[in-house]
C-alpha cells in the first residue's frame, strides 16, 4: 500500500450503502415539506465574501472557508493587510444568509408569501472531533412575507410531520421568544451593555446548571438569582398559573406564545423562557428541536424579520426551521422497503462482451436492475459479496445464452 | 430598490420551477444508471490542493477555485512565494480526480469491479459568458477494475439508455482510441516533442477545418497533409474498406475499436480517428457525445488506466463517461407528468391561524399537497399566480370551516 489517502480533513466520502440511506431519509423530509406546500430552491455553494461576513452569521462567520480571489499576484500577497482581503468568495456556513440573499435577488419572481425548502450542504471549519464534520447537510424550511404566527404554525406542523414520517415521534420542540428574553433582562434591571453576556450565560443552563449560571451571572456583575427568578415568573405567566403581571411585558408577545403553545401542530411544544439560540438575528419566536434520549438538539430556528431587509433594502418578515440532518440520520430507522430486485449476471469468460451486454440490455429493457460480474471460481463468496451490495438474484451466463433462456434464482 | 443583489459572479440561483425541472431530469438519468447496475457515491466538494494540482486535470486545474488555509497570519502572506501556497484545499473541477481519490481511500470496501454514479456540482473559474457557468452539474458513470472493453460497452449502453429515456434519441457517440492517435503520429513520423502540439491542432478540426489544421500543423514543423492522410487511412482500416495495413499499428487496438463499433449499445457509434479529447490522462478508447443540432458536445469520456494508480499506489484500470448536464437539460422535453394535485387554501382574515392550520394538517394527512394563502381581494389574479406556481385546486376557508366541509374546486 502507498501512503494513506483520505478525504479532506473533517470531511467524508459516502459509499453506495450510506449514500442510498441518506438519500432515502432526505426524500422523506423533502416529501413531507412539499406536501405542506413548500418549494425547493437552490443557491450556489459560495457567496460573495462581503455578504457572508456581514455580521449576520454570528460565530459561524468565523468558521467560513474563504475562497481566494482569482489572479492574485505575489505583490497582492505582500500588500494585503489581512488574509481575508485575499478572498472574494466563501463557502456558505448556513442556508439562512444565502436564502436572504436569494430572496433579495429574486423578489420579483417570488409569490408575496414564499415557502422555501433548502436541502443542501454547508461548510464550517470546526475543529474536527467525533460527530462534527466540516461539510454537512442541512434541511431548512423558511416562510418569507408572513408577519404573523400563521407562519410559525405552518413551519412547526411541517417539521412535526417530517419527524413523524421519519419515525421519531418522541422528538419535541422547545419554544421561547427573543422579545421575552429582552423583557426579562429589562425587568431584572440588567444593564444594557451586560445583556449579550447574560444571554450567553443563560444559554449554558443545560451544561452548568442553575448554580453555575447564577455564579457566572454574578461574576458578570448581574444579579443572577433575580434574573433566573424573573424567568421562572415568566414561565408561570405563560402557563397561566400565575396572575401577577411583570413590568415592561408586552401582553401581545405572551399572547402569541400562548397561541403557539395552544395550537395542535402534531408535536409536543414546551415553553422554555431560558432558551436563547445563538444567532443574533432572531427577532421573535425561537425554536429548538430536542429528543429525550439526546444531549444535543436536532434542529432549531426562529423568526428573523430584519435580515432579508439587510440585502433587499426593504423589510420582509421571515421565519425558518433547520433540521440537523447529520444528527437526525443516525436516529432514523426507516422500515426496509423490500427494495428493487437486482439481478447479478455471472458471466463466463468464454462469453463475448457484446453478447453479455446484449443480455443485460434486454433485461434492463424488461424493467430489471442488472449488474454484470465476471464469474469467479468461488461462486459462494461472490454471491455473498453481491448480496451485501444489494443484489437479490443471480444467473449464470454461458456461451449461447439469451435473456429469455437464463435461469434467474434468488440469492439464498 | 437598494443596490442590486446577485449570486456570486458566473453562478446561478434556481427558482422552484427550474429546480423541479432539473431534479426530474437528474432523476431520469439516475434511474437509468441504477437500472444498469451502477451505484451512487458522494465525495466532499473540496479536495486537498496537492491532489487537485497533481497534473491530472489538464487545463481545468488552472480553473480550480482555491480555498485558503485556516489561521493564516499577515506574516504568512508576506512569506508566501506564490498565491497557491496559501491554499490547502480547492473546489473540485471535475468528478474524475475525486473518484480516483475515493477509490484509493475506500478500495477495501469496494467490489473488485466497481460501477460508480456521481451526480454532483463542479466548479471552474471560467471567464463568465453565455452558457458557461462557474458552478455546474456533471453526471458521471465510471467502471473501475475491468480492463477489457466489456466496461466500455456497459458505459455506452447505460449512456444510450439515459439519453433515450430523456427523449434525445438523435444523439450519437464519436469514438476513437488514444493508442490509435499515438500510432498515427508514429506512422506519420511526427517528432516526439511535437506530438502534444499536433493533437491540440487536430482537436481544432471542427473549428478551423482541414485546411486550417494542415496549415497550423505545417507551422508547427509537422507534415500536416501526411498526418491527415494517415488518419484517413486509419478510418479506412477500421471500416474494413482498405486491406493495406499501416506500419506500427497494433491489430489488437484496431480490433477493440471494431468490436466496440460492432456491438449493439442502443445508440449510433461513429468512429472518428481525429477525435482527441483534451485530458492528458486518457490511455485507451475515448468518447464524445454529439447531437446533430448542436455545435458542441453534450458529454464525453474515456479510459484512464493510469490515474487511480497515482493515488492508490497500484494500478487499477478505469473508464468513465460524463454527461454535461447543463447542456443536456435544455435539450430535454420530458412529457408532463400530470404532476400531483396541489390545493391552495385561500384563508379568510377572520380565521384564526391555528384553525387554518388544523384544516391544512387534516388535508395533508389525507394525502394532499396543500398551500396556505391569505385571501386577497383580487381572487382571479391570486388564482393565476397560484396556478403558475403549481397549484391545481383551491378552496376558500371561512370561519367555522373544517377540512371535510371545504368546497375544493379545480383552478380553471
Amino acid at each position: 500500500m502507498a501512503n494513506q489517502v483520505h478525504p479532506a480533513r473533517g470531511m467524508r466520502d459516502f459509499l453506495p450503502v450510506e449514500k442510498r440511506r441518506r438519500e432515502r431519509v432526505l426524500r422523506v423530509i423533502r416529501d413531507a415539506y412539499e406536501d405542506h406546500g413548500f418549494e425547493e430552491i437552490e443557491t450556489p455553494v459560495v457567496e460573495d465574501a462581503n455578504r457572508l461576513h456581514a455580521g449576520l452569521g454570528g460565530d459561524n462567520e468565523k468558521l467560513a472557508f474563504a475562497v481566494m480571489r482569482r489572479g492574485l499576484t505575489v505583490d497582492d500577497l505582500r500588500a494585503a493587510e489581512a488574509p481575508l482581503a485575499l478572498a472574494d468568495l466563501g463557502l456558505r456556513f448556513d442556508l439562512t444568509v444565502p436564502l436572504a440573499r436569494f430572496i433579495a435577488s429574486n423578489r420579483a419572481a417570488l409569490p408575496p408569501v414564499f415557502r422555501a425548502i433548502q436541502i443542501a450542504p454547508v461548510w464550517r471549519a470546526e475543529r474536527p472531533q467525533r460527530g462534527r464534520f466540516r461539510q454537512f447537510m442541512q434541511c431548512d424550511i423558511d416562510i418569507a412575507g408572513e408577519p404573523g404566527i400563521a407562519a410559525e404554525l405552518e413551519l412547526l406542523a411541517a417539521t412535526a410531520d417530517a419527524l413523524t414520517r421519519l419515525g421519531i415521534p418522541d422528538a419535541f420542540i422547545r419554544i421561547n421568544d427573543r422579545r421575552i428574553l429582552a423583557a426579562a433582562l429589562e425587568h431584572a434591571r440588567v444593564a444594557e451593555e451586560l445583556r449579550e453576556g447574560a444571554l450567553i450565560t443563560i444559554d449554558k443552563l443545560d451544561k452548568i446548571g442553575r448554580e453555575g449560571v447564577t455564579e457566572e451571572l454574578d461574576g458578570r456583575g448581574i444579579d443572577g438569582a433575580r434574573l433566573l427568578a424573573t424567568l421562572d415568573a415568566i414561565r408561570g405567566l405563560v402557563d397561566g398559573g400565575e396572575a401577577e403581571a411583570l413590568d415592561g411585558f408586552d401582553e401581545g408577545v405572551l399572547g402569541g406564545v400562548r397561541e403557539l403553545l395552544g395550537a395542535s401542530v402534531g408535536i409536543r411544544l414546551d415553553f422554555d423562557p431560558t432558551l436563547v439560540r445563538g444567532m443574533g438575528y432572531y427577532t421573535g419566536p425561537i425554536f429548538e428541536i430536542a429528543h429525550p434520549e439526546l444531549p444535543y438538539s436536532i434542529g432549531g430556528g426562529g423568526r428573523y424579520d430584519g435580515m432579508v431587509g439587510r440585502f433587499l433594502g426593504q423589510e420582509l418578515p421571515a421565519v425558518g426551521i433547520s433540521l440537523g440532518f447529520e444528527r437526525l440520520v443516525d436516529l432514523v430507522a426507516l422500515p426496509e422497503t423490500g427494495g428493487r430486485e437486482a439481478i447479478a449476471l455471472l458471466v463466463d469468460k468464454a462469453v463475448a462482451p457484446a453478447d453479455a451486454l446484449s443480455i443485460k440490455r434486454d433485461l434492463v429493457a424488461a424493467g430489471q436492475t442488472v449488474r454484470m460480474q465476471r464469474r469467479t471460481k468461488n461462486v459462494t463468496g461472490l454471491l455473498e459479496q453481491l448480496a451485501a451490495s444489494g443484489a437479490t438474484h443471480f444467473a449464470f451466463v454461458r456461451p449461447g445464452d439469451a435473456a429469455a433462456t437464463l435461469e434467474v434464482k434468488p440469492i439464498a
